[in-house]
């Protein structure tokens, strides 16, 4: 580890929570240089919904490199951006009645983003994009103005501007923000404009597994519908199945109008993000947003096999409620057996956490898991919550498996 | 073809100027489905400087995948990321006697520029970064506000903020854009603030193949030094060789205080980026810059075998000189045969170009050229320049069959 | 009138909305140029709280111009600087026990606030400056990031950065606007910044005549003690005796950080500010704010004419807060005389006002009372509120007169 | 003085360089209360061309006070407004075939400028404004963002946006300041967007008596004219006969699409500005922007009398220019004299100065003056120019007397 020490920059994060070095990993495990074996809770931050090495992927994979096809090429024709393009259409957009026009905006989460920021901005004419307390969309000044962690903010070395941040769902105890967010848009004294776009997560990730009501997502759905401002939905990751369906907020039964994807689009943990636009709303010009890894072929491969392996039918949206209900009760078990923890279960789908009040607590039960063989992380401004985000092909003996390790580590925690 | 033009959106570009679906590539030249051959002088935009599917690099990917080895990994430990640190401190930065951290930023030029951007405004507390006239840096708000073109700027959606752009070598004929910077810093009425940095490409890729003189860059350095100033290189598209050196600012003995690497980094298209920083600027804290495609362990893998097979010694290096000035020779051929294009040479090294004045001439010439074989693009504000970008691995045939098909292509176009 | 229409701007409002030329005026009361009278409730938006053309005020400045004393010194001594400061600082700081530098910023109010925000950002190092919906604190750039207003804040004509938007106390129906900005403040995760300060009115003069409760106040004070946010007062409007203390945050008991005073600080009408600051914050290079009518000599001559004259003792301000429970009466007598208006009334001590839901209800009542002779003008985001601001001065005759002719003119609205 | 020490803000300037209690002032004569006069070379930064205290001026403001005409009246109509409009249309506007609308903007010239900026950017539907360097345009947030003086910008305390500092007339030695904007204009890539304004000062007061030639000014004009950009005019200084014609930039031949006016145009030295606009710019919406202080009846008349009593013909501006010979003349003779100070002379009119460049010399030679009679302040970034700005109506007797006083004061600093 002395070389990432040395070396690399002190912006590394996670090899200082899990110090070791990774070696090979296969479905929901992974084994370092030592051979210890680890379950993955953590599912490379939800760009790995598939899993480690998923079999097909790799096969397509090296058959395609090993027969000199086109890996790396902008937004040039290939047979694997045009096969996607088809499948991505045909497999997830048809069956949903959804419309959009798809856009290879760079292989990033917060490039996808960026570019829904723009096109909304462009389309309306407006500045202002409002988004919530405790929103995660990324990294480069566009998305950090519209991220909530002042940590991650201040980062910027800049103020971010032409954002507004509105209370997301039971923000304030009691208080409903839905009524607070009308109140500012109908309000022409309120102090904040129009907005060009509404962007939210319908479970926030890093900002503390805060999941959306779906009463709250069709409220704000409609909110922009009557005032005309574009929804935007981050499904980076909360996206590819990560809640139970393949789009996140389709049990709200709403079609925003921009929806950002990125993580597991890339099937295999390859980058690759899409930005998915209402025909009407795609008023690009050519080449006004680009970036020169949009054209990811290896991504594009295995993000085809992942399409038709796991969505040609419900099959594996089911067995990721049925695995998401067993979550739940072991978290719930959690709750019980550790009172002390005054833990709170958080989320939806494979994408749940438990709220550890006590400082520094939740750090603690992660790193103690590590030790015995689990990767979880945990989330939220004051690392206040461990977030099980599990690879959606876990079986259940992996999920049970992993939660044991966690309450033993939970108990090493609260002995001290 | 028409599934691009049904399922994509507007944003796509290069699909437009070159409308074929590519199939194969290897070297220097790119197959498509009809079996059309291509002489690429085009390089993924600079990312394959090692040419297409490169042998070794695609033996080590295939190995690495069929062992189940790890794929994503944000920035946990992995061998193939601690042998890229140990192989491109030893290869690259010891052998030049240059001190700098490694840092993953994300896979793409504009997640490392907008990195060090944030850096160097964290460690010297001011916002201006000032940056040159047609400066290319990405198109994320952050490093869309130092990059000059106004199409791109606009595609913003809102006002671009905390930069100033200042004359690049040689903008105004007759005029020092030195003594016009130094008059800025020095005066404190000047209305330009002392800036956090100074961002530069030595040779302008997008901006018009614009090459700075060797003593501009170092008068650039030495003013950063006076006045405290960090000096950003963006080596995205001229670094890993394409000028002749490992880095472009080479020849120049200066020492940047960042550097931005991506494009060829990753040895064969695979979307990776680094940030040089120097050690006692790298005061970020842990995760304080992210990304999920941080890890991109089969990039980690080509980038490898790239310094290995390429920069050990000086080989490559000398090589890539002789190439550009067989290029020169070609393009110096051109002007003296074509004069009524008015053609004027610029660029260093494997990247170079002809300015043609004549609107429209020089995007008819590449399109022209395409039907006849050969991979060529526009560059400059008004697309007024012929960009030479071929592999840093094309030998003189491929050189010479290039130029033929150009000479063939303007014959064409100046009969019209 | 036609030379307005013709010669002037067409930004010119009051004119539109009174149609004449007014001549004359004394205490209450105003004469146009056909010799028709009319009772002022408008009180020159704040800026005549002791009247038209008072006799001794008169006297001092004619004797003053007569004897060719310095008009215009910037911020050169003179015996009337002198004369004010000692006033100012042994008629109003000292008996009420507050502390504070005076700063003279330029002579309006945009300029006070202008110069709070600066100093408060100075000295706590932050960018943010929380401000309340319907807030109006100016038009300048700066002043106008802090107001509510969506039509002045268009005007500007870019983006208004570096502030934030808070619900003003009783904004959204039964939700605590106090909780809610804590909620804010505590979360590390809200994307709201620690801001430098809180700026308010504690009555909303132009946003609708929203009184802040006094223990609305309290807690604000109480949450900028706890974060260490500096707490500006814009009491250009509320101050100098129109809620019936000299300071209208006096009630509170409250000492904010920084207070701005202007509009009725000149005595007569003359154009004068000040900002007052707490010596611990006059952290001001020399000339770091400046203007060249920052030493309006007659304004202070007059200003100090006003301080003598009303605020040796507190009589003046209880005969304001016996005035102020006559205007209460009538508001409430029209409430329940004309039902169908769905009055509500709004405000405290000489600056309160009746709620009309009716679009341009107000408006029109406005319109009919100045044909019969009342200046009396609306406020609010949409104009919904008829605003009594009469001048301090005003007896109770002068009060039952403008409501009679009120009544009159809501009976003539309702008939239509 | 202890009692400003004591009371008022540290940031006061002016009472520290001139620490007397100035009690009388009478054409360009002032006494302090121990009855030193001063001959006035600063006429209250050019607020007082006409003089202090003129005859009829005087004469007017009382019979108006005495009468209880109305003071205070906002935007409403008033004699003293619709007299002041007439006369500005008949005596300045109408004479010099200028058509402007007639804007009262707030009574500051920091008011006047954010007025135009605000209208510039509505019309044009742009952002960025144009100013040059060593402007000074006044100390509010918008006005700031296009003043030059790095002190005066970091007193902002946020960063300024929505503008762009160009080099002004001979900024960089034997470099074509015009060819530099030129071309940052029209390349498409120079990171600078086409301007919504330009807006500068013929002769920079505040950034060193800098006055731009005849021919740059029209250069500019035509600049603005070919690119559809308005050209703003800030007069406040070096406007009302300062330069010895009523605009600055009469001698240009030139009809910018705004001018400020402030200062001087009030007469006596009464706060007061104006904002002139072609008429089919003139796009306010009523109130879009006001200010309580935009009818200050007092100012209206002492500017009529000022144009009635000295604009009719061009007696005054002639004699002006004869004056300004003079002061020429004198300053030559001290560079002459005293060669060691290598000084320089700048301005035009009745706006002079001798640049002095060893540091602190010229404050020096000031605070000498003081001490023997002569009020002169300095100018420029470092305060490297004595600054002479006496009142129009000075004779040749007052400006030989204090160029005397100023020799004298130059041999005691140089003696040192």
């Amino acid at each position: 580890m002395q070389i990432f020490e040395e070396l690399e920059s002190a912006v590394r994060s996670y090899s200082r929570g899990w110090p070791t070095i990774f070696e090979k990993a296969k479905g929901y495990k992974l084994w370092d240089i030592d051979g210890n074996m680890y379950i993955d809770f953590f599912a490379g931050a939800g760009a790995l919904n598939y899993g480690h090495n998923h079999d097909t992927m790799q096969e397509k994979l090296i058959a395609y490199i090993q027969d000199d096809h086109i890996i790396h090429s902008l937004d040039m024709g290939t047979t694997p951006r045009k096969t996607f393009l088809e499948t991505f259409h045909n497999t997830i957009l048809k069956p949903r009645n959804l419309d959009y026009k798809i856009m290879f905006p760079g292989p990033t989460g917060t490039n996808t983003v960026e570019s829904a920021l723009k096109i909304a901005r462009k389309v309306t004419g407006r500045d202002t994009v409002i988004s919530f307390t405790n929103a995660f969309h990324g990294m480069t000044i566009g998305s950090l103005s519209v991220t909530g962690n002042s940590f991650k903010r201040h980062g910027a070395g800049v103020p971010l501007h032409h954002s507004v941040s509105m209370p997301y769902d039971k923000y304030v105890n009691d208080q409903d923000s839905i009524a607070y967010l009308e109140r500012f848009l109908e309000d022409s004294g309120s102090g904040v404009a129009l907005p060009a776009a509404i962007i939210l997560e319908t479970v926030q990730g890093e900002g503390g597994i805060n999941a959306a009501s779906i009463e709250w997502l069709q409220k704000i759905a409609s909110i922009c519908e009557r005032w005309d401002i574009l929804l935007i939905i981050d499904d980076v990751q909360a996206g590819c199945g990560r809640t139970g369906t393949f789009f996140s907020f389709e049990p709200a039964g709403i079609a925003p109008d921009i929806v950002c994807l990125s993580k597991s689009i890339g099937g295999i943990g390859l980058p690759m993000a899409i930005t998915l636009i209402k025909p009407e709303y795609d008023q690009w010009g050519p080449g006004e947003h680009n970036g020169t890894f949009r054209g990811n072929n290896l991504a594009f491969i295995a993000a085809t096999e992942a399409l038709t392996a796991f969505w040609q039918d419900n099959t594996f949206s089911k067995s990721i409620i049925q695995k998401s209900k067993l979550v739940r009760q072991r978290i719930d078990r959690i709750i019980d057996k550790f009172p002390s923890l005054q833990g709170e279960a958080r989320g939806r789908g494979l994408m749940q956490g438990i709220v550890i009040p006590e400082p520094n607590c939740a750090s603690e039960i992660c790193k103690a898991a590590f030790d015995i063989g689990l990767i979880v992380e945990t989330s939220g401004p004051n690392d206040e919550v461990v977030k099980f985000l599990p690879p959606l092909i876990i079986d259940k003996e992996g999920i049970n498996q992993g939660f044991d390790i966690l309450e033993v580590s939970m108990e090493h925690v609260l002995k001290k």
